[in-house]
């Protein structure tokens, strides 16, 4: 039952939250020992906060649950590959895992060299990458008519 | 009077309340049009959260100030290099000018290629630097003892 698209589902559902708000839809949960210990969606229009992206709260939500800063034995869900911000406090949380729903070429981390990753996080992509593209051409198709 | 060494050393108190914290000590201010509206130090300690650096807690306490996200008008004054994260918030913010103190040859942004930095912010490095240093072979000092 728990698999990564289960995971993922749920991170499409929160992106789905976020366009609904006007939001770029994008969504992240953290999980441990089949447990979602954080959530969020992108909310930096809401907030007029740059930094509020879905990862960023997922991450921050998820250390406050556990009362420790690192993220070793968790799995990080996001529906849009990480940016160079998100990707810095996926390295500093030492995240055990991964997981990417659709590539983000334009903004993405996986551009850069060195990778901004910490060696021992495991990376998984393309786990349900159509519904999040297409969440991402629906919202941009909304906004240019 | 409205230096960067002005404001820079500013930042520096920030940083050694970091230490006094028991945090590493990194300080961090933005500035626009000589008024100071957003400062920040490092508290990943007290806050258990990855994302809690000088550069992030500043940058959104700017953008809370000035009721928008984007930083373009503004200087950021930092005692150390940004590590990637904070390059990434840096570049979403649009930010106009960011001014460092010593530079972070293991975690600073700088190693990265293409640079994650907007193009459009400009960069000064080494202000007051000897004093950054100062500051963190202190504090590491003081942890090996």
């Amino acid at each position: 039952m728990f698999t990564d698209e289960y995971f993922m589902e749920m991170a499409l559902a929160l992106a789905e939250d976020a366009a609904e708000a006007g939001e770029i839809p994008v969504g992240a949960l953290v999980v441990c020992q089949n447990r979602i210990i954080g959530k969020g969606r992108n909310q930096t229009e809401q907030l007029s906060d740059v930094t509020a992206h879905a990862e960023m709260i997922a991450i921050t939500a998820a250390t406050q649950m556990l009362g420790g800063k690192y993220l070793t034995n968790c799995t990080l869900y996001v529906t849009l590959e990480p940016c160079v911000m998100c990707a810095g406090a996926i390295f500093w949380a030492q995240l055990g895992r991964l997981v990417i729903g659709a590539d983000d070429p334009k903004r993405g981390f996986s551009r850069l060299t060195p990778s901004p990753m910490h060696p021992k996080t495991r990376i998984e992509t393309g786990v349900l990458a159509d519904q999040s593209r297409t969440l991402m051409t629906n919202f941009f198709g909304r906004l240019r008519t």
